[in-house]
């Protein structure tokens, strides 16, 4: 068996076989395999796609060139969620402490943001104190205790990932589904809950820029599951709008909260319902409406609440977070944009937003930066609102850039507008 | 401008623009673009092909990564051969001394043979003395006063297309129409002659394995030498069938030889005396009539042969052997194989012989390894001969390997046969 043999197979669209994809994972894991025929079959597979049987040898080699968690120490059965990733995307920190206070184990592990989309545990630790290194004991022991952890993602799993990600970010082979679904399963996979439901984004701010692309990412993800023995559902969301009015680190931990305290309803408290009642049916708790009460009910009697605020009491975080919000790192500018003219909000370029938010100090471009846990973008409108001239549109936060002038024109051109005219809003 | 951002465009087959191109060519000859996002690009480039203008623009960058040679200080108009590669292939050592002695400067570089196909260099060098590496104002002077010589290619001629093959050797991204166009004519462009004939093999024993394939690298390679300002034309010719009768390197300069003293006749003889008429026509020597004939007296006339034999006198080499070709080196084994009852030969498969030629140390599986310049096959038939039991068929030779079971099982088994019934042969 040789590399450039089986390159030469997948750009002749010849199906490889098992033992072929594991040579192939694993040489280039351990390094016998160069970069440059790694990259050239990735573009291979980018062109030419893989089968479903190649797709699970491919996640199934990339779980194994690492540690598979053994979760058997957790009691509850144990329910994992995967979202693909957005901007102001928060549902974690709602959904895990909601599905936990129904009875289900949610042990996640997350990654940090890169680009325009944030990360779980960069958010995590804009509360002050919280630990997102935690050893797996400790980890078992906390989910054990409240039914939820969020901690940061082991170097001990799917190394393999971890090479071929970078080798992709580097060689135009991102958007591939295939090796966006072998990527997030075989970490998935290797974490080794009983179930697991993916949260499949689509539009502006996600990866997958039409509902068809996330479908088939979806049911790909889910036969993978499916083929590896676990309990896997997916499900589709609108990405083109970011989810919430907040989009930065502490300030969509706050936005969290404050849906946790019964004060945040719309689009983000419905997809946090919506995806909660998934996880629980997943888990066997009940039909899909028993289970929509169910979350319904974890929420509004405060118990997801105090399930979160354990958690990050327990994680070393300052949990008075959850009662004062303004306890999270505040930012020392500000800056708001108003209304032109009379208008109607009709569209958001949620991956625009995301890199003006970027620009605050909110994100990193290369792995490594620090970033601003204060910086953001607070909306003050949902699509459809009418907004009379001169009231905000939104607010713009940093504590690291006191000019704001490239982030605001990106931020302002990611709204589009209907002018109002003969407007009676005034 | 960014490596991944053209990689990208070709993967979504937008068109790069010149300077695209160049910034891709230039920077990874210089080793500021790594192998991993060239691989990636090459592999786009095979499975999405590129445009004409993109062939043109890819070509010419390569050829000006490295030195274009000034064929100004020779006298007559210089025409140049190329030929795709194949088994047997002795051409060069023919139609370069007929064309010269029809008054037109035959200038070559050649390379060394790699795998199953012969090299002209290492043909050259089973002459005892002649030199290779001959600097390029001997080369200029040799061609001044014989009109003809071949020597090995300059390390400073496009020093991309070394990097560039060698990459795609490794990473199975050879087989692409306009990588091959590029690879080869960004050298002839290079050398820089004036008019360029193109011999585009098909079959076996060549890159091309249909004659579709073949006419459009034809007609792509036609328009690049066209765009690059030179008189350009493609011809398609047959490898199923090895080139003549004698697979090997002094073998075949051996056959070349007697070709000149007009000994041979047959297949190799017609191609020859094609492919300088063209060469003759390419430089308004005459129509293809009147240059056909002007070819055909060369060789009779034994002016070709002369040309030749004072070519490889100026270059250091033993001049003898084209008066007496036992002088070239001899091999110390050989081995008949006799037709094991009695045929007609219906096909050969080139490539094959070209591998048993290969085991018997003619060629080179890598690189700088010695090879064998005595060891070879002499095919003892024409396609559709008919050969009774136990004549022979073919005669192999080696000067470092006495067991012949490998090489004769290999050489037998690439000769397809019809038994002859109730055969009036014997």
């Amino acid at each position: 068996m040789n590399a450039v043999d089986i390159i030469n197979k997948t750009k002749r669209k010849i199906q490889l076989a098992e033992d072929e994809i594991k040579y192939l994972v694993n040489g280039y894991t351990s390094g016998e395999i160069p970069d440059y025929q790694m990259s050239a079959w990735l573009m291979a597979v980018c062109l030419n796609g893989l089968t479903e049987e190649e797709t699970v040898a491919l996640t199934l080699a990339m779980r194994d060139s690492g540690d598979i968690l053994d979760l058997s120490c957790i009691e509850k059965i144990t329910v994992d969620k995967h979202s693909t990733g957005g901007v102001g995307d928060k549902t974690s920190m709602i959904i895990g402490p909601a599905a936990a206070a129904c009875g289900v184990a949610v042990p996640k592990m997350s990654g940090r943001g890169l680009g325009h989309t944030g990360g779980t545990i960069d958010k995590l630790e804009s509360i002050r104190g919280y630990r997102v290194d935690v050893v797996f004991d400790e980890f078992a022991d906390i989910v054990n205790k409240t039914g939820f952890s969020i901690i940061s993602q082991s170097g001990q799993l799917c190394p393999a990932d971890k090479k071929i990600y970078a080798l992709r970010n580097s060689t135009g082979t991102v958007d591939s589904i295939p090796l966006i679904c072998a990527s997030i399963m075989s970490k998935k996979l290797a974490l080794n809950a009983d179930c697991l439901l993916l949260d499949v984004k689509w539009g502006s701010g996600a990866f997958m820029k039409t509902p068809e692309d996330a479908q088939r990412l979806g049911t790909l993800m889910e036969k993978v599951g499916k083929a590896a023995g676990k309990k896997c559902r997916a499900i589709v969301t609108d990405m083109n709008t970011p989810l919430g009015c907040c989009i930065g680190n502490s300030l969509e931990i706050k936005e969290a909260v404050e849906l946790l305290q019964g004060k945040v309803k719309g689009r983000l408290y419905d997809i946090c319902i919506e995806l909660t009642a998934n996880m629980l049916e997943l888990a066997g708790k009940g039909t899909i409406e028993e289970c929509t009460a169910m979350a319904v009910d974890a929420i509004a009697s405060g118990r997801a609440l105090d399930i979160f605020r354990e958690t990050v009491k327990l994680q070393g975080g300052d949990s008075r977070i959850c009662n004062d919000v303004e306890l999270l790192p505040q930012a020392k500018y500000s800056h708001i944009i108003y209304a032109p003219r009379d208008v109607e909000i009709i569209s958001v370029n949620a991956e625009e937003l995301g890199m003006a938010s970027l620009i605050l100090g909110a994100g990193r471009i290369s792995k490594d930066e620090d970033i601003d846990y204060a910086a953001g973008i607070v909306l003050e409108f949902e699509i459809g609102d009418k907004i009379s001239m001169d009231a905000p549109l939104m607010t713009l936060y940093s504590d690291s850039v006191s000019d704001f002038s490239e982030a605001a024109l990106r931020a302002y051109n990611a709204i589009g507008f209907r002018t109002l005219t003969n407007s009676a809003l005034t």
